[in-house]
């Protein structure tokens, strides 16, 4: 099969159309610089490096497309998965020539270890380290790998629990409130599908570790996940579709709860303490 | 098995929960029953029967639980299917002692035979006289068959499509607004499921036409309620809160566009002319 582009072989397609490396790259950074236009992102860009495919991808290309990043990555301390997420950052960062900042959370207190929520108090903790780090080193923004598939995941999964409050965030960019120390959120992959990440990471040998989370249970979420990407495969462009339709809902939510500083951290919260600092001294009754 | 409720066998189930015919009944009806308290209706209501099963359904309780009742029926003139439904809407008029309305779409000049889009046509023909027959017969409401099922589907095929702002009135009552002539809209099945009303017009023996309108093709709409009734299945009352997510986002849609009077007939509009005058001229000039 021919590249619908040029006359090379065609090595995968996307959305019925054929293309070769060169401009299948070429589309996929397209997507991610379509939303770097539109939100007009300039300057300094922290970069949340998991380990995983889909924030390799984001360093890739924001690198690529010439952004001023700053990439980190947070250890949780997860026996082995963590080594290996480790690992597979740093051989992203010195392939690019950067340095990698990591950030340990068990300089917090916080040990993942014999917690019954991990997967919440993780989720807290990377969001709070995330803003965090984004701000003390003076960046404008934080870049996160989130697909076009775990967003519509994500908000079809509220939906079927009635959270509409959680749809906050349901967009390419949320501004940041530097009064609230609050860092802007963006998501260069908020247009591209999962399958289209995983093309992407391979077509351009780019490290990542295919270790999965030992805390990873068989999730509602992973069931909606297939759903979608089968009816994806019926109807292309579904899944975009829903995206867009939740980034509207999202535009139309009136925040209702106030944010304030945290007392303890000054770091944003929705009540007087935040859910990390919460988490820190519960942590620390324990230990 | 024995109904949850008393020593009876039971004959249905729902939500994991075992009823006799009659604590079926006092279930169902009883979810019917909460929709016209929380909104306060009482007065005159329009019931519109299309001959089928959800608005056989509705006709039914209303006329148990009390409330004042003008059942009408539109005539669409559909070979064999249009007869079937008329005759079940008759039957069931009669053995409840309703005299039926019959409004007769040939008389608007509007014939669906030769019609390409056929299905918009009906839709917007059904929703005009049904507003035009309550208005006239000094009705404060009309009562349609959409069940839950229905209600999810729409909503999540708007989502397919990114059609937003087609979610204004998902929600089991919508407002009238006098000074345009709009007659308030209420779903009484807003919480009951398709297989629930089909038991409870099977235990009830409540006379519906089987028959399928001919028109109605394999539309996406069909394969997204089967995917809603598999998830259903595993994790019941996931269409439930789907419904309360999309209601709520209901209530937060902005009437962007503005309503008027239509200049030919008087009855709400979102143009100079409704759509319903413009298929009568376009109608008119084919005739």
């Amino acid at each position: 099969m021919e590249c619908d582009y040029c006359n090379k072989e065609a090595i995968t397609s996307s959305y019925g159309k054929n293309y070769c490396k060169e401009h299948f790259n070429m589309y996929f950074r397209g997507r991610v610089k379509s939303v770097i236009d539109k939100f007009h992102i300039k300057g300094r860009m922290a970069v949340a490096l998991s380990g995983g495919k889909d924030s390799a991808t984001v360093m890739h290309v924001l690198h690529i497309l010439g952004m001023e990043i700053v990439p980190f990555h947070i250890n949780l301390d997860i026996p082995s998965y963590s080594k290996s997420s480790r690992e597979a950052c740093r051989q992203l960062c010195d392939s690019l020539g950067y340095k990698l900042e990591v950030i340990n959370l068990r300089n917090y207190g916080i040990s993942l270890e014999n917690e019954e929520k991990a997967c919440s108090v993780c989720g807290t903790a990377k969001r709070y380290l995330m803003n965090r780090f984004a701000y003390e080193n003076e960046c404008k923004y934080v870049a996160t790998g989130h697909n076009l598939s775990d967003v519509v995941t994500f908000a079809m999964n509220n939906l079927a629990n009635a959270n509409i409050m959680n749809f906050r965030g349901n967009k390419p960019y949320l501004e940041g409130k530097e009064e609230y120390r609050m860092i802007a959120k963006i998501k260069p992959l908020f247009y591209l599908k999962d399958d289209e990440c995983m093309n992407y990471v391979s077509i351009n040998k780019i490290p990542y570790t295919k270790e999965i989370c030992p805390h990873q249970k068989e999730a509602p979420t992973i069931k909606i996940k297939e759903w979608l990407h089968e009816i994806e495969e019926k109807r292309n462009g579904t899944m975009l579709n829903m995206a867009k339709s939740f980034w509207k809902i999202e535009d139309m939510i009136k925040e209702e709860v106030k944010l304030r500083r945290c007392s303890i951290c000054g770091y944003p919260s929705y009540g007087k303490i935040c859910k990390f600092c919460k988490i820190r001294k519960k942590h620390e009754n324990f230990s």
